[in-house]
């Protein structure tokens, strides 16, 4: 059975076709323009194949409401063409086989747990640390929602007392996408992350930040794993960073075993995205039991 | 059919014996003292009644992993006869018919979400403000659990820059619990919460607070209604307070509709928890197809 799947992220889609067993037959790869000339791109690539079932993780927010008239569309995004555009329903029109969606990071999740570093836990969350802050929790199979989709990139946490940077979060300043994003150690250093590598300062603010986030997921959803991923990642030495103060700020209050064990980096390195919204494409058609 | 409930609280216990249709036909209470005598006079209660399972909302930390060699046992609680105690196996030993156990704000969230503030909704996420800041979040009748049970009181929160105080919580210092339950309150002003009514200041901050949790848990949850309980609580005017704040912090990112109808009071006076501890027994029984 071939299920086709689509990671569409802010700045690049990625396309591919495989099968339960992870394996991706052909994928491919083109810059995010106005939502006609990307999708028209996309149904170039699908059109090569006979798919029965199209997953997608999308950038967002995006409406996942099923109860409401707008379900399956962009919402408040800063790209002006893709706001308010109907996604789901256009996907449903462009293709004649089942179209799921989902987000991004939901994605992601979904992939890293079953092919990667969630795969022999019954529940993970994925986070990614890049233009912005974003996770998803997957548990026994199934991705969790609420109402809509999670946001977690924008939960506050305490300022460290040396840290004068209001934040970059448009709508909250200093909230954790505010403080630990990309862009966010770009704007309090006018710099670049990667300009910025020998500073020792700028990855142990990070990791107190991203560390007191974990800890608030953590302490709300008691996942078996968390998963760092995203460009901000590629800084290798904030894992270790990370868990030192993860450990140092939970303080013992509960019982987590071995730190090294729980928080990790993803191991299907940028594939987890489109792996996962092909089982997005597969879990809802054959549903959790897969799993 | 009878259901037998517990609301196991660190101060009291409340027994009682009800049905599906959320009338309680017999109640009592007694103080907390050591596990036998408490027990015992639970059993004593109970013996009166043919009840067909009994479920139980208990205070924590407790080890609600079924993988667990210690699953049903009290962890560790300042309550030191109460530290490590099988609560699960003494009671499967007390009693006949089959016993279901989680905490006791889950029992709460239940009771409220299917009897009270949230009856009209699919999910509901309930926070006791007491002695301890907890929230348990139900979403179409299944109580959320991750590894283990949610410990939602201790998560971080940006600390109001004029606001001295470190915290009370012997773990985090500042996390929400430290910073904003019935003790951090009257640790920060030297007196109780119930001599500071007529001092705005103590309720602004309390609200600042609070309204971050709030902002917290909502984007990484995303329910349909929050329900504000708890001995904190009691001060009504907190409500708008924490209504107006939320608002104010969560700054339009996110479409919430009306607040007012969000973040709300109990509906079940102080029976949410055990009736809420019936409804265990019973969605156990009967799985959440009742709901
Ligand atoms: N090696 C690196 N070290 C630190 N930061 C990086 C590195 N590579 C990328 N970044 C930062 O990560 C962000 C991009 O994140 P990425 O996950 O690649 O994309 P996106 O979040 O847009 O999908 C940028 O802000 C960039 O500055
Ligand atoms: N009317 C009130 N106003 C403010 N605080 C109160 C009020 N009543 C109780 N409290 C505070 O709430 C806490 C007790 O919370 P409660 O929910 O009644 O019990 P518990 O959390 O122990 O189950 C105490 O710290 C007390 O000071
Ligand atoms: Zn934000
Ligand atoms: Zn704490």
């Amino acid at each position: 059975m071939l299920i086709g799947g689509i990671e569409a992220g802010g700045t690049k889609f990625v396309c591919a076709v495989g099968d339960e067993s992870g394996e991706i037959f052909d994928k491919v790869s083109f810059p995010t323009r106005n939502p006609d000339e990307t999708l028209a791109d996309a149904k170039q690539f699908f059109d090569q194949y006979v798919i029965e079932a199209l997953g997608v993780g999308t950038f967002g927010p995006v409406d996942l409401n099923k109860q409401s008239d707008t379900y399956g569309s962009i919402l408040l995004t800063p790209k002006m063409k893709w706001r308010n555009y109907p996604l789901l329903s256009r996907l449903q029109d462009d293709y004649s086989v089942p179209v799921y969606l989902d987000t991004d990071v939901n994605a992601a999740c979904l992939g890293e747990y079953k092919y990667g570093a969630g795969r022999n836990v019954n529940s993970c969350l994925y986070i990614t640390v890049g233009t912005g802050i974003g996770a998803g929790l997957v548990q026994n199979g199934t991705v969790f929602q609420g109402k809509n989709h999670s946001e977690m990139g924008h939960i506050f946490v305490q300022k460290h007392v040396d840290d004068p940077f209001a934040g970059s979060c448009p709508s909250h300043g200093a909230c954790i996408e505010g403080l630990a994003s990309g862009p966010a150690i770009e704007q309090r250093y006018g710099k670049k992350g990667t300009e910025l590598v020998d500073n020792e300062e700028v990855w142990k603010l990070a990791a107190y930040y991203l560390a007191q986030a974990i800890v608030n997921y953590f302490v709300i959803l008691s996942p078996e794993k968390i998963i760092l991923g995203g460009g901000v990642m590629k800084q290798k030495k904030l894992y270790p960073m990370i868990r030192g103060e993860f450990m140092k700020q939970l303080n013992g209050y509960l019982d987590v075993g071995n730190v090294d064990d729980i928080i990790v980096a993803p191991e299907l390195k940028d594939e987890q995205g489109v792996k996962g919204a092909i089982l997005l494409g597969m879990v809802n058609e054959k549903q959790v039991s897969n799993f």
